[in-house]
C-alpha cells in the first residue's frame, strides 16, 4: 500500500477537526455553558486546530428545544455569539442528520452566516438523502462532506457503489466513520485504500472519524493519514459518545506541521474537562465499550449499562452475543 | 513488509504472556493476595493463556522483603503453594533484571522448580550480563528471553549489533520493549522487521512488550503479531505501572484460535480488579503519562506528578520539555 510523508516531515494538506461539542454533545446532551465554547473555540484558535465543529444543525421541530442544549441545534445566531466575525484562520462546521434537518430552511447563504463547512452523516442506504442535502449546501457556497456512518457493517459492493454515486457528486470530502470502533488497523488500512482510489479518480478529499472502543481511534487515525487521509477528526480527551474519539492532545502530539500546539489544550483539560468528569460526566475506554466494539454493534446497550452502574461484563457479553444470533 | 496470517484464521506459533502480577506488581508493590493470585491463575487456564509470569527474581540482600510483596521474589515455594503441580498447558514464567537477581543461587534446575521460562530484562548496554543469565538458565534447563528495553532510545547501529549478538547466543525469544509508550505503529513495524530478520536468520522467536501512554499499546501489538511476531504480553485491564500495558481483554478479543476466551477475563475484571480500582490503585492512559511517553521519558515524573493529585498538565509539559533540553 502507499504511503504519503514521513514521520518527520508535515503535509500541508492535514486538516483536524474537532468535534468535542458535536461528538461530546452526545454525552451531556449538549448542555455546554457559554464560558465553555467560548474557551473551547480560543483553545482551538491556540493549537492551531483547523475547523471546529459546533453541533448538529437539528431541526426544532423534531426535537424539543427545551430538553437539548443550544448546539443540538446550531443556529448562526447562538455561533455568531461565540465567535463574532471570526476572522481568523479556524473554520466551523457543522452537522447535518439525514432525515433529522430542515436544511432548505435552516442552511442559508453562506455570506450570511459563521459557518464554513456541511458536514451530512448518512447511513449506507440514505446516500441519494445526503446527496439532495450536499447539493444544497454547494449552491450556497459550503464546504460539504459525506460521511458514511457504520462502515463496518457494509459490504464492499454495497461500500464501491456508494464510493462511486459520491464520487460522482459534487462533495469536497468523503469520510470514513468506523462508528462502533469495531475495525482494526489492518481494516481501516483497506478501506482508506478503496476511499483514496476514489478521491484520485474524482478530486476528493478523504476524513477519518474513528472511536475508541478498542483502543484503536489513534492508531486508526494515524495508520490511515499516513496512507494520505487528511481530514482527521478528534475530540478534546477523547469526550464523545461511549469510549469516545481520537484524542486530539494524542493527535497534535504525533503531527509535525509547527502551526499545532498541544500546551492550549493541556491548560484547556485541566481548566474544563477535568471539572467536567468531576460533574459526574462519563467516556472513555471502558469494559461494555470494547464489548460492543469487538461484536460491530451499537454502542447504546454500553452506554446504558454504564448508566446502570452494573459491572457484570461476563453476563452483559453473553447477553449482546445471544441478541445477535439465531 | 511481510504480513503473516490473516484476520479470519489463526497462528498456532502465537503465545499470550499474562504480565498482570509482574508488571501490575509495580503499580501496588506486589502486594496482591493469595486469593487474587490463584484467581488469576484459574482465569488463565481458563482463557487459554499461554504463559503467566508471577514476577521478579529479586535477590533478597538487594531489595527489603518488608518493603514487597512476595512476587517481588518469586522464591519457588510461593509458587508452588499457588500452582501445585501446575499439571496444566499453562506455563509459568519470571523475570530477571541485569544486576537485580541472584541468579546462581536463586535459578535452580527446572525439574525442582515450578518455573518454565526466565526472562531477562536489560539495557542495550548490559547485554553481555544479560546473556550470562541466560546461559545459566537454559543449562538449568528453562526457556529463555531477552527483553531489550527502552528501545526508543538506541540508535539503529548499536540495535544491529546487539541482535547480532544476542541471536548467536543460545537465548529462545528475543522481545521487543517499547518501555516508555512513545513508538507508533509505523516505528513498531520498522524494529519488527529488523527483530525478525534476526531470527530468522539464528532460529529465534520475537516477542513484544508494549506501554499505553499514546493508546497504542493493543494496535502496537496486533499490528506486529501480524507481521510475524509471536510472543505478545498483557495484563487484564492493562494492569501496569503508568499508563499500563496491552489489555488481555484486548488481546484475546483479536485472536482467533478458538483456545482463547475472553468470559474468564471479564469475571476477573468484575471480581478482583475492579476492587482494585475502587481501593484506589491507579494505572491507565492518563495526560501525565501521554506526556513522558510522547518526549520518550521514563514514566517516574508523570508517576510522581499523579501521586500528588497534580492536575497541572502544561506546566508539568513545560518541565519535561526542559529537562530534556539545553
Amino acid at each position: 500500500m502507499q504511503k504519503k510523508g514521513e514521520l518527520v516531515s508535515f503535509r500541508p494538506d492535514i486538516k483536524v477537526v474537532d468535534c468535542t461539542l458535536r461528538d461530546g454533545g452526545l454525552v451531556n446532551g449538549f448542555h455546554f455553558s457559554d464560558e465553555f465554547t467560548k474557551a473551547l473555540y480560543q483553545t482551538n484558535l491556540a493549537a492551531g486546530v483547523d475547523y471546529m465543529e459546533f453541533g448538529y444543525k437539528a431541526a426544532r421541530e423534531m426535537f424539543d428545544p427545551s430538553a437539548f442544549g443550544k448546539w443540538k441545534f446550531c443556529s448562526d445566531e447562538d455561533i455568531y455569539a461565540i465567535v463574532g466575525d471570526n476572522d481568523t484562520s479556524l473554520k466551523i462546521s457543522v452537522m447535518a442528520d439525514v432525515g433529522r434537518t430542515n436544511f432548505k430552511r435552516d442552511i442559508v447563504e453562506r455570506s450570511n452566516s459563521p459557518i464554513d463547512m456541511v458536514r451530512v452523516a448518512t447511513y449506507i442506504h440514505t446516500i441519494p438523502s445526503a446527496l439532495e442535502i450536499v447539493e444544497h449546501c454547494k449552491k450556497m457556497g459550503y464546504e460539504t462532506t459525506i460521511n458514511i456512518m457504520a462502515v463496518s457493517k457494509a459490504n464492499d459492493s454495497d461500500l464501491s457503489d456508494a464510493l462511486e454515486l459520491i464520487g460522482r457528486s459534487c462533495v469536497d470530502i468523503i469520510y470514513i466513520v468506523d462508528s462502533y470502533g469495531s475495525l482494526y488497523p489492518e481494516q481501516m488500512r483497506r478501506l482508506a485504500n478503496m476511499y483514496l482510489e476514489c478521491a484520485d479518480k474524482y478530486g476528493k478529499s478523504i476524513g477519518v472519524h474513528a472511536h475508541n472502543n478498542q483502543q484503536l481511534a489513534f492508531a486508526n487515525t494515524i495508520e490511515t493519514l499516513t496512507m494520505g487521509v487528511s481530514y482527521l477528526d478528534s475530540t478534546v480527551n477523547s469526550m464523545g459518545r461511549g469510549a469516545g474519539n481520537c484524542p486530539t492532545e494524542l493527535l497534535l502530539g504525533f503531527l509535525k506541521n509547527p502551526k499545532y500546539h498541544i500546551t492550549p489544550l493541556l491548560r484547556f483539560i485541566e481548566n474544563h474537562i477535568d471539572p467536567l468528569k468531576e460533574e459526574g460526566i462519563v467516556w472513555g475506554y471502558d469494559i461494555p465499550f470494547l464489548l460492543t466494539g469487538r461484536l460491530n454493534q451499537h454502542p447504546r446497550d454500553a452506554i446504558q449499562f454504564t448508566a446502570e452502574g452494573r459491572k457484570d461484563y461476563a453476563d452483559f457479553y453473553q447477553y449482546l452475543h445471544d441478541k445477535d444470533s439465531f
